[in-house]
């Protein structure tokens, strides 16, 4: 499973700070804590809505990379600013977050994908309509839009990750069904294909919102989650994704359990 | 999902030693205690080993049905005791745990369950020769008891209980994933047939096991575990039943989840 850090983030307070102040040792410090924690990719993403994105995502990319030299997402809505900022990016395993089936988005980013054929590539199932309600038309989405990316660029669909988009269950209590049921049949309909989930929308207006989001989590890796993106320093993921390996056979020996349960009993 | 309260048992010695004294008071606190925690069933072992067990579980019956009227689930290997001590419990919700593909168990088992068709039987899919290894020859266990029970009782194949029997992941870390695949695999071979799950035995050898039992009730319920026999006083079991339905759909306008969430958050 691989874990995406979503810490580096202009919507959060603190990091468009950092990004405004060329703070360098306060994203380090962001960096650090999320490849201790057990990050494999650093989402980045700079848009702070002033226009900058592309100078702001390229010193992310710099200051990040001075820290060290793991894999990194490149979080943009803009194409112009992923087909700039990507060639900045040392790793070749970089990822790029995201594409959905809103037609300007594929215009401008095929022609990125084209010229770097080995990115990872997260897929939103939604399009100019928005977010579909059912499992069947996200799936549709998704169908589209591997459809094209495979046939229009070299991306094999294993380096396509769907993100089938789960909306809050305060607003329907069937929203996480929804989820999981459209990440079943897309696994089925693409054997080859991975799936991610950004894991925050599904415990919107509801309390003790971590609590919702550790067990949606522990229940899509039960159905086969390849991928999340999530905050790795926080105890709630570190348990889920732990433990949830080891009670679905991915954990050899119980080795990192035992490390876990260590680590949780002070022994460690 | 259907709780069975796993608490009253003479492998407990507590439970053993109230048994022995006739301390009604103590199984009474012991049935109230599941109830209040949420348990739809009570297990009720009264297996001392001593040559006791119809007087023993008789007086169990009596006891626990002074405190309640909620089902009960009878716990023995001895057929002769279940067909004793079945007349003696009022509620018709009855459980009879458990028959298992033994030869000499179903030889004694099958004459009972002609006599009591209504009740709910657990079925664990073990034979003479042990527990299967492989997720197919459970199957097949289960395959085997379904077509014989079905045929020459008159239980439905939905009052049957299929226990794939979990081992511990301590000894082969594909002992949870054995259990998900048999239970997955049933389900699709019977729709109708229920499913359930004794928890302990997969944390077995490993430290804080209450953790791996509650995470490996949250996956087998993300793939359609219908019942399981826990202690519902615990914590860990309480998180791991409520917030497993809340993400799956099963909490309308996440009501339980929102008392729960106030109880532990000592609002509640």
């Amino acid at each position: 499973m691989i874990i995406i850090g979503e810490r580096i983030n202009a919507t959060r307070k603190t990091i468009a700070r950092a990004i405004e102040k060329r703070d360098a040792a306060f994203i380090k410090k962001e960096a650090e804590k999320q490849r201790l924690a057990g990050a494999h990719y650093l989402d980045l993403n700079a848009g702070l809505g002033k226009g900058t994105e592309k100078e702001d995502l390229g010193w992310l990319i710099h200051t990040v990379q001075e820290q060290d030299q793991g894999p990194l997402t490149l979080d943009s809505s803009d194409p112009a600013v992923l087909a700039e900022c990507l060639p900045l990016v040392e790793n070749p395993e970089v990822m790029i977050n995201s594409i959905n089936g809103e037609e300007k988005r594929i215009k401008g980013l095929l022609p990125v994908l084209k010229n770097h054929p080995q990115v990872k590539l997260i897929a939103l199932t939604m399009d100019d309509s928005g977010i579909p309600q059912t499992a069947e038309k996200r799936i549709q989405v998704a169908d589209q839009l591997i459809k094209l990316v495979t046939a229009e660029t070299n991306l094999p669909v294993e380096n396509i990750y769907v993100d089938c988009l789960v909306q809050p269950i305060s607003v329907d209590t069937r929203n996480g069904l929804v989820f999981l049921d459209a990440m079943k049949e897309l696994k089925r309909l693409y054997p080859g294909v991975k799936t991610t989930c950004g894991l925050s929308n599904v415990s919107f207006g509801l309390p003790e919102r971590k609590k919702i989001n550790q067990y949606f989590l522990v229940v899509s890796l039960a159905h086969g989650l390849d991928s999340a993106i999530i905050d790795p320093t926080l105890p709630e993921m570190q348990e889920a994704v732990c433990l949830s390996q080891t009670v679905l056979g991915q954990d050899e020996y119980c080795l990192n359990y035992l490390r876990f349960a260590r680590a949780v009993s002070g022994k460690g």
